[in-house]
């Protein structure tokens, strides 16, 4: 284990993240010209953050001398344990610093807290979007733009993490891939991390420019068309507002965050390939027609479930029911849920309950491989249904091995094993997290329903779940070691366990 | 598959419960000299039910010619299905008759519904002991020898099948027993089906004579000590009161069942190994020691759970804190509930959420395999947990293949896979089971918890959940899908899920 060398790393990574700090004291700067007066103690707050954080980089940097060492697996697993963890823990010093510098602010600020910080921000580097913000219609706006931009980082994260990172070190995500893209060539994925990372960068860019345009023709002004675009693309959910998207009432907008919702929640790899004008291989992925397939059906099923209801939209306000209405916040909560972005129109939590259980399951689900979605992933899901189906044939035919095919690709038994272990490892964390926020809260407050939806709205990166935790709720009020255990969830869940669980195997440690 | 042959030996099976159903006809018989006069409708019922019985099953052997056919695996897959599924139906007759003979019976009788005898019988065969019946104090002491009975037949069928039957013929049990007694010499389980269950047949036997006199002399009436000792030794849980073994009020029949609460969750293939001698092949058992340990460390944790509380038994007396108490209630419970049992002394439902919480992951646990005990089996739970570590590991060791240990043996891959998709099938089912409860009780009615526990209290063979399905309550209020739904989920968890679930898979049914 060269830890020098993942500590270099690191003090390079928050040396970018300082930047990004004095970008957004400089937008602070903007809106303070403009005559926002709550935007100074906020310019303070992110202005010294940005100073702590460069001292913190530049320390690392400097004081670790250069190795030639490669980054190896353990080093790659530690540097992005460490990322998250460490990272949030920075990323929220501008919350703290602004709580406690705004002359305004009493003891019942929303940031007093450091654990409220932390849990802010780890919500939004692990793209969750799990709030403990009452009242965000009041927040200064650079402090909204940082909860947007904290997704947008974390999306950005994951998606070079886990398309052009970990697979070329030969960690978990490779063996999927390979899968996914089968066939002579390598695929989509160079091996060259930076190059592969630098397109990622491009595609994410660009989709975020287009989305920004959409929104903003839609009649979304700038500044909230910014914020909710870098909520889709991360599979977020930090809205700018209480109602998050419902509180725009508009059916282009909702249409708009339905369509980059589902767009976030694809692969990147194969907008990579289509780059390279591989289109074959992107219509013929497994992966990307069971995700849209899962996404029409559940779709359909929510939208039959809650035509002939009422529907009350996270503004209060409620509608008689209607065709219209049940297929737009029907598709909408649906692919918000799937995507595990968690942005809400419709307080689905007074559905029926047959449609509440449809979209928990969905929560499990999630997006794609390679894909800023959080949850167990859809080819996961794939493989471990045929993998299901096919040891049920083994109780009768012990000794006929049939391949399991994905796509075109067969999975090894190493992949099927690995794919069984991680759901099933998945839900025992769900359930353990469930477990932990009965016996955190004091009895009485907690129902079932709420630690259940807590943990699998946190574990899969979602934000909102059902109950105490629904759609018009937050996690304000939970006791501090409920939100130290939703922060390792959100952690657990966004690096696909591993990164996090290795750090306690001891021989993870030992040297060889 | 050769249908023919499996609807013989079903036809075989059926003339021995038509045999066992005249004996309890005799006992009637008994109690009626004896002056109970409501013995006299059971009477008729067992009688008529031995004769649609003995029709059935002489039905099925003769009209089936005999073939030289072995005995295959998916023979032995159908007849086991069939033996449970069918064999419910036949011997939930004597309950269906007697409620309709009964001269006294108005449409309140505890056994008008098909659907409640179907269940009952279910409860019973699978020794799940979830009852239907409320006031079983004034059950006809007939009936309350046949439940007692299923319970028995139940578990002697299943030691049968998983110790002898299935592993000869290569089902699903066999590789577990390669890895409890590994060795050049061929294990405790020998080729001959026939030896082995009859060497079975009278351990269970020999058990069943010991626990009847230690009860006896522990002050019971004969009649309550076999039907206790039947539904111990099965794992069971159906008492002859409805305040279940609590009624008895007594430390010496709470000592005594739970010894044999704990006999009866060892594997019978170690009391086969015990008989030939082999003592230290016993004592070196992995999964004997898992089993004891986590008793003994979940006991100890249940009873400190409860030392400084008041307890309330099933009798509904509540007793001040102390720590005898506690410790007799704690261990009670813990053993009941673990080894899958379901006999009550005191209202566990009252207890502090977290023992709740332990005693809800015991019954995942369950008993060990080759047991009468149901769950998902402590080999399984130990096989997957160093399975999940090892596959932690390699995250970053992927090439680093660390054979896995159980005892002197090593896990192979098939059963690495073959166990970890066990357990996931498991949590699956019992997810599936409780949101079906949930979707088919009224809104209202259910909870989460009582859904939650119900489903795991019926897969795991259990019987008592929490909440509406706690100590003092039964499962007569639910709805008749809901009971389907639930033996559908008893009967999946005792055969192990596969045995009913590939009579769904179309390959199973296909020659070849």
């Amino acid at each position: 284990m060269n830890v020098r060398y993942v500590l270099r790393q690191l003090g390079l990574l928050f040396i970018v993240l300082s930047a990004v700090l004095v970008a957004i004291s400089g937008w602070a700067v903007i809106e303070l010209f403009r005559g926002h007066g709550d935007e100074r103690a906020p310019l303070v707050a992110f202005a010294l953050a940005a100073g702590v954080v460069m001292v913190v980089g530049a320390g690392l940097w400097f004081l670790t001398r250069p190795t030639s060492h490669q980054l190896g697996r353990r080093e790659a697993l530690l540097l992005v344990a460490l990322s998250w963890l460490v990272g949030a823990l920075l990323a929220a010093l501008p919350f703290y610093f602004w709580a406690h510098l705004d002359p305004s602010a009493g003891a019942d600020h929303v940031f007093t807290s450091p654990i409220d910080c932390y849990f802010e921000t780890m919500s939004g580097l692990t793209t969750t979007g799990a709030t403990v913000v009452v009242g965000i219609d009041t927040l200064p706006r650079s402090i909204l733009l940082w909860r947007a931009m904290t997704h947008w980082l974390g999306g950005l994260g994951i998606v070079v993490l886990f398309v052009a990172v970990l697979p070329s070190v030969g960690v978990g995500g490779k063996k999927l891939f390979r899968v996914e893209a089968p066939g002579p060539e390598p695929e989509g994925v160079t091996p060259h991390i930076r190059e592969t990372a630098r397109i990622l960068w491009i595609i994410y860019l660009g989709l975020t420019v287009i989305e920004t345009l959409a929104l903003r023709l839609a009649g979304m002004g700038w500044f909230d068309a910014v914020c909710h675009t870098f909520a889709t693309l991360a599979t977020g959910g930090f809205s700018t507002r209480d109602a998050s998207v419902g509180g725009f009432n508009s059916l282009a907008v909702d249409i708009i965050v339905i369509v980059f919702m589902i767009l976030a929640g694809v692969n990147f790899g194969l907008y990579f390939q289509m780059i390279r004008g591989r289109f074959t291989s992107v219509w013929r992925d497994a992966e990307l027609r069971a995700y849209l397939g899962i996404l029409l059906l559940a779709s359909a099923f929510v939208v039959v479930g809650i035509a002939g209801e009422p529907i009350t939209l996270t503004t209060g306000e409620t509608h008689a029911p209607s065709i219209g209405r049940a297929v737009q916040e029907g598709v909408f909560t649906t692919v918000s849920l799937q995507t595990t972005t968690g942005f809400c129109t419709a307080d689905f939590d007074r559905w029926p309950f047959a449609v509440k259980a449809l979209l928990v399951l969905l929560m499990f689900v999630g997006g794609s491989a390679g894909s800023t979605g959080g949850g167990i992933k859809v080819i996961r899901i794939l493989i471990a249904f045929k993998v299901m189906v096919a040891e049920l044939e083994r109780a009768f035919r012990p000794n006929v091995v049939r391949p399991i095919k994905i796509g075109a690709g067969t999975v090894t038994p190493e992949l099927r094993l690995g794919t069984v272990a991680f759901v099933l490892g998945h839900i025992l964390l769900f359930g353990a997290g469930a477990g932990l926020l009965m016996l955190l809260e004091p009895e009485g407050v907690m129902t079932m329903t709420t630690a259940a939806t807590a943990s699998v709205a946190t574990l899969c990166n979602i934000g909102p779940g059902l109950a105490k935790v629904g759609a018009v709720e937050n996690y304000a009020w939970f006791t501090a070691p409920s939100k130290m255990v939703m922060c390792l969830l959100m952690v657990l869940g966004r690096l696909e366990v591993f990164a996090i669980l290795v750090l306690f195997v001891p021989r993870f440690w030992r040297s060889g």
